[in-house]
Parts: C-alpha cells; sequence; structure tokens
C-alpha cells in the first residue's frame, strides 16, 4: 500500500523529517498496524516525487527509533508497538510510542512508600532551614546528600567513594546529555541493542551517533564493540533491561580490558534498577573495579523512591573530576535545595534502607507468586519466564510459531498488558526476541495475571 | 613568555584539551594576568614540541570563551577577568572564571522575599496534595502551573497564551541545550556579541556553531545577523544584560522581517530580567508580534524569587508545538511536582505580584540612589552611568586613557567590586567597551560605593 502525505518544501522542517512524523504518527495512532510492510523506498520516493534520499532518511530514523524493522531481501515492516493511550492532560503524544517501563512508584507500590516519614522530613527541612532554602545551590549539588549518598554507597555496597566524587542531577536522562557535552559529540557511542528506549532517543536528541551492539547470556558481547569502532559504551551491567541479564565478572573484565586499550575509552555505567535483587551474590560494580578513572557510574532515585522526585547522582572518579569542573561547572544543579534536604534526611535517618528492604520483600513475594503461576503444569506447555533474578521485571517466553505481530491481537483479548521484547531492540530485533514479552510485576495483580495467562493458553 | 605545560599523548582528553584547560588554569589562578602577550602559535608549538594546529585549536577555544582576546598583527593576550575565589565546599572551580551575574536573591534582596508566605504554601500543598506529590509529573509540567504562568503573562503584559503553550523546565540553561537538539545540531547559531557568559558556555557544551553579533544602541545588528549565514538568533530583546539596551520596536520588527526571510529561521526571545523595569513604556515581546510561530520565548524566576528555584518557562506557537511533543515530548520534567505546585500557589494567590512591586519598588529606590552619587559634580568628571532603566545593573563609564587591564588594579584597591565590560564579551571586546565596569546594585550598599568611587576619582 503506498502512504499518500502532503510534505511541503516551504515548512520550517527538512522534507524526510515531516516524513518521518507523518509515518511515526501513523505508526502512533494504529493506521499503520504492526507487522504492515512499508511502501520500498523507489516506490514511495515517486509516489510523493521526493529524493530517493529523503525517503531513505526518514525510514533510517524509524528503524532507529524501533518504529520500524527491515528484513533481509523483504523491505520495510512496521514494528509491533504498543499502541498510543489518549495523552493526559498536558502529557505530549510522544511519550505514549514507550513502551511502559518498570516503574516502583506510584501505584501499587506508592502505598509502600512511607509519605508520613516524607512530610515530617519536607516539614522540619522548611522548620530548620528557613532563609536558606533560597541559597543558590553549588553546581555538583548539596554537600551534604554527596555525603549521604556516598554513606549509603557504602552501606549498601561496601565500596568507598568520596563524596566530592558524586554530582547530583535531575535524573538520568539529564546526565545522558551532559555527559555527551563532557565526553563530546563527534564520538561514537554503544549501547546494548535493547534497552530503555529513552535512552536512544536522548543521544539521537543530541546528534550522538549510536551503534547498537548485540547482546548474549553475558550481555553485551565485546567483540562486536571491539568492531564497531566505539569509544564509548553505554551498559547496565548490574541488572539489564528488559533482558534481566546480569553481566558476570568475567564479561565486566573483557569489558575492562576494552577500555584499557584505548586512552580515549570510556564505560558508562546505568545502575538504575540495581537495589532489586532477589537472588545471586552482589557482583562489584564496574566503577568499583575502575583502575583507570574511566568508568562513569550513575543511578537514580526515580526507582527506589518516585519518578516524580527527579533526583539522580553520577559518581565520577578523581581523574576526571577537574575536567569535568572546568568543562560542566558552569551548569547550576537543576535540582532545588528543598528535595536535596529532605532526601539527605531521608538518607541519613535509615529511611531509605528501611523502605528499600521493604520494598524488596515485597516484589520478591510479588515476583514468586507470578513465577509459581507460569510453573504451573497447564502453563508450562506454553510459557517460560526468563530471568527473574533482579529488577521489577521478567522476560516470558511464549512458545508459539505465530509471528508477534500475529500473537499482539491475541495478547491484547487475554488482557494481557506486556510488551514485546522486540519493541525494546535500538535496532531491529534478534530472531530470539520472537515470542518474549517483558512483564512489569510491580503492578501487576496475580490472580489477573493467572487469568490472562489461562486465556492466552486456550488461544495458543 | 614562554608556557611550560607537560602534555599526555597518553591520557584520555586530546593535545589540544589539555593545553587550552592548561591556559585557562593559569588565567584564573591569576598565573597569567590580564594583558599579559601569550607566545606566537609557532612559538609555543616549537616550545611544547606540538603541532601548530593544537596551539591554534586551544587558543581559539580560548578566545571563544573570553579567556584571551586576538590583537590584528600583534598577537593574543590575556583578557581581564575576575580572579578565582577559593571554591566553596562541592562548589567546582570552573564557576570562579564566570564574571558574577546580577541576582536578584539571595542576599540583601532576599530579605525581601516574603519566605513565611511561602513556607505556608509549602506546607499547604504538602497537606492537601500528600501522595498525589509522587505522581509522575508530565513533560511539559503541571497543567496547573502552566495556566496560572498563562494567567500571570496576561496581567503583567496583556498578552494571551494558551497554558498548552507554556512549558516548564528546569532552568534557562536547561531550555537551551533542549532549543539546540530541537532546532538541531547542525545550524549557525547568532548570539549577541556581549551577554551572559554562560549562554555561549551552553551552545559550546553542545557542539552548535556560534557567531557573536555585533550590537548597536539599539541592540543586535541585522545586517550582521544577515550576513552571518545565521538560521537561529538568541536575543534578550526587553532589556540586554549587561549593556542595558532595550531594543526599540523598529529593530524588533526588522529582526521579525529578518525571520520571514527564510522558513527555517528562529528567534530565541530570552526574556530574562524583563520585569524589572524602571522607566520607559513596556515594550511588546517579540513573541507576541509573532506571525509566523516561529519566535521561542523563555523567562525564568531564579531573578524574581531565587536562583535556587530552578523554575523557568518556554512559550511555544501552537505551529512548533505538536513538533515539539514528538522530538522532546520524551524527556521528563525535571522540575518536582512539589516546587511546581508551590509556585502555582505564589502566582494563583498573588503573592507574586505583590513580591515583584515590592522589589521593584526597592531596586528603584537603590538605583537612584547610585545614580545620584555618580552624578555629583566630584564624580560627575570622571564617571557617567549608561542606560539604567531596567534589569539590576548598570553600565558605568570610567573617563580614562587607562587600559581595561591597567584599570583593574585600581578598581581592586579602590574596593570597586565590578567586572569590566570587556569580560562579558563573545568573541573581542568592541573598543568602546573599554573603560567600562558592570555595576550590579542589587546588592550593592550605596555608602561603600561612593567610598570606592571617591577612591577610585583620587586615582585617575
Amino acid at each position: 500500500m503506498l502512504l499518500s502525505y502532503s510534505l511541503s518544501r516551504e515548512a520550517g522542517t527538512p522534507l524526510y523529517e515531516q516524513l518521518y512524523s507523518a509515518i511515526k504518527a501513523d505508526i502512533l495512532c494504529g493506521r499503520l498496524a504492526g507487522g504492515e510492510r512499508l511502501p520500498s523506498k523507489r516506490a514511495l520516493s515517486g509516489h510523493l516525487n521526493i529524493s530517493k534520499i529523503t525517503v531513505e532518511t526518514a525510514y533510517n530514523q524509524l528503524l532507529a527509533e524501533g518504529y520500524i524493522s527491515s528484513r533481509e531481501r523483504s523491505g520495510y515492516y512496521v514494528a509491533s508497538i504498543q499502541l498510543a493511550q489518549p495523552p493526559a492532560s498536558g502529557a505530549p503524544q510522544a511519550r505514549a510510542a514507550e513502551p511502559p517501563e518498570p516503574q516502583a512508584a506510584p501505584g501499587a507500590a506508592a502505598s509502600l512508600f512511607p509519605f508520613s516519614v516524607w512530610a515530617r522530613l519536607m516539614r522540619s527541612v522548611i522548620l530548620d532551614t528557613q532563609q536558606n532554602l533560597l541559597q543558590r545551590v553549588p553546581s555538583a549539588g548539596l554537600f551534604a546528600l554527596r555525603k549521604a549518598i556516598a554513606d549509603e554507597f557504602m552501606r549498601q555496597r561496601g565500596v568507598f567513594v568520596s563524596p566530592e566524587q558524586i554530582l547530583i542531577g535531575a535524573g538520568t536522562e539529564y546526565f545522558y546529555s551532559l555527559l555527551i557535552q563532557f565526553l563530546g559529540h563527534g564520538r561514537r557511542y554503544a549501547l546494548e541493542a535493547l534497552g530503555h528506549r529513552k535512552i536512544a532517543h536522548v543521544y539521537q536528541a543530541n546528534a550522538a551517533e549510536l551503534v547498537p551492539i548485540g547482546m548474549d547470556d553475558d550481555g553485551i558481547m565485546v567483540e562486536s564493540l571491539e568492531a564497531s569502532g566505539a569509544s564509548v559504551v553505554h551498559i547496565s551491567p548490574s541488572h539489564h533491561f528488559p533482558t534481566g541479564v546480569v553481566m558476570p565478572i568475567s564479561r565486566r573484565q573483557a569489558l575492562m580490558a576494552w577500555m584499557a586499550e584505548k586512552p580515549d575509552r570510556y564505560i558508562i555505567e546505568d545502575d538504575y534498577d540495581s537495589e532489586y535483587r532477589f537472588s545471586g551474590r552482589i557482583i562489584p560494580t564496574m566503577q568499583s573495579m575502575d583502575y583507570l578513572g574511566r568508568v562513569i557510574y550513575m543511578n537514580t532515585f526515580s526507582q527506589t523512591i518516585t519518578p516524580a522526585l527527579r533526583i539522580s547522582y553520577m559518581i565520577l572518579s578523581k581523574e576526571l573530576l577537574p575536567l569535568w569542573q572546568q568543562k560542566m561547572g558552569f551548569y547550576s544543579c537543576c535540582v532545588p535545595s528543598f528535595e536535596q534536604l529532605t532526601l539527605t534526611r531521608f538518607l541519613d535517618e535509615g529511611y531509605f534502607d528501611k523502605h528499600l528492604s521493604r520494598m524488596k520483600k515485597h516484589y520478591r513475594a510479588q515476583r514468586d507468586k507470578l513465577l509459581a503461576l507460569v510453573a504451573q503444569p497447564e502453563f508450562a506447555r506454553h510459557f517460560t519466564a526468563l530471568r527473574a533474578d533482579a529488577g521489577l521485571h521478567f522476560v516470558l517466553r511464549i512458545r508459539t510459531a505465530l509471528s508477534d505481530s500475529q500473537l499482539a491481537p491475541l495478547l491484547r483479548s487475554a488482557g494481557l498488558q506486556a510488551p514485546f521484547l522486540s519493541s525494546y531492540y535500538v535496532g531491529p530485533p534478534a530472531p530470539e526476541a520472537h515470542g518474549c514479552v517483558v512483564v512489569n510485576y510491580a503492578e501487576l495483580d496475580a490472580d489477573s495475571f493467572g487469568a490472562a495467562l489461562q486465556k492466552l493458553a486456550d488461544m495458543l
């Protein structure tokens, strides 16, 4: 089928951009269904009377963002992604394009958050700080919070970092952009071939060259990384989303060796979600193994407290600090002093650790219930749960000959709210991703999950 | 004199970067004094045994950031900038490089801020919102705040904007980066030849091509802008820092005409500081004149409330909104719901307007005292105050044959804390900037200012 769009050479945006947006919009609103074949570049360029390059550029952007996929000698196909919900008041449409990503709070888990404590701390901060709440916050964040995080890091992982090495920022996305500015736009950045869409979005928005690197059961493949010519690799070794892979020490050492080969190589260790680990011994962070001072560690409190609290932190090596301060120190800290002071007390007074263990207990129980369900004989024939050792989600493999796009309507009618693993690929999905969905159990009710599995099993 | 630095080819950073940092550090710590001549590129490249290109790249970066200036057929000279203060705990050194920029609060003015009201609103927000404070904030910000800002905009300027057009962000710097991502890194961005250092820093950090455009008494010169080949111009027409120029309607129309010439041209109207205007009728914003939908307006509450409250807003035209949501909507809002809700009440309940008029009254009185001082016969021979109609600062021209770098020690010993106008240039300063200093009267005590003028006058 041929797509008809009216593109304007007069418009403020380039033609490929207009075409990209138009097709993306059609995918999001469902006018172009998952699995549907797109017209060939030649056909579309002829039809719309624009250059083949223009179509190619638009297609490539859609490919990169995972809206379409390409198949050998067969053409381009619409990826099966979640359809757009009607946007909430003020919420931009584009966010609906994101497959939902596991969130600790708000929702069921939010009820576990000791809000009364948090509110009390907020009030005490107002009382104790008064006018000083109006003081400008240093670029790196309030020292008290950086100290509290250093202490927490020692408590949780037994690793010493000096408060000076810790920088406070408004969410990890914010740090991604800063890191591209810090390390340079000219570089090639390597990403895990699948993961949080947002990570790729930020690199693309910053016009940084991006190369997705394939993963095996141990995580990102170092040979492919070596071959990619990238000088920075962005990984989440302690618990990869959405595959759940926990990178073994051997692979971490291989990555350190890769970094050691050249003086200009860096590793961004995105430790998002690492707090929720239910089995297997804790593996030291890359940051703690880093003898070269070129691992940049980051983590966030959105998962452990609430996404509404935009506070993340980054750990820079002592070697990198001076350069950071010189290049990036002019930026103001984006996090208000009030939230920083409240979080400082929440950490220092032990509430964070308490909250964390309560959450872990809750999520483990939740997970075990769901895994038990999946393991039931009537389901075991159809479903396997993969890598459920950590995080707030696991991968459910559905034994079926159906393609993901054939499977999609079945999932919907079964009421199984779980995006396809394939929808998390930066580039074209790997064949083994077929039939796999990502189950976020943070918000899931066991009974309705069981009912959904039953319905689905009956349809398979 | 020749500079000796040990640069390492092994280090993680390129040689020019190392050289740039080394020289910059020497300037900041005062080892290289203002006005001092730097070695020629050839001499230094020979001395350090590195390529001439490397030296040139380092010098150009220092030039671009205003640390050094170049003179026709004479070479490179260290710019006279404020020397570094010992950094506050946790505050990165680099910030010391910034000439101080006028701040409404904290300090003397902070005492004018009705903190008790603010604290009461904070407490009421906690009480009324409870758990909902944990809710994720939509990418564009809370609708309530966007509505409150739209209303405020109507009250203050009689201009209607729909709340949907308003986006909430964590400070204007944050918006600068987002705008570069939105409009594209490939473009050439035009800036006023002098202004807040930070603006240039952000563009440079984002690897955007930057062209400083000369200014006359009406502001940025449209012919030079036309000639520059830039497609985006970033200006502050309602009150330029630090010159104090208020762009007349004629020049604004000329800029609109420039934008109208090509469909891909944009104007970023940075309205920072516009609230403090003491004389002259209010001139409509470019945004309100914009019939093309390509003026992007931004303003901040750091000047009017406190820099600790990182809340800015941007007004996008209805034409640009959909594209913004598609390209940038995936970003989370960096401002916590708590601050957004508190500010909403502060605006809706009229406290902001009250505070603003109190501040204006205070600053006008403060300004008039200082201007009266400068106008005294014994001073009038030496000093003239320029463009003091708006903002929290004015330019003081010192009648002298001394160069700025000869003047610097006199200012210091007179105890006049006022950076040279020349230190605010993105590129080499214009000759007429000579002998001009920028007086920030937000924090200034009239008596000590008078005493400083007296001391200085005696030395001239």
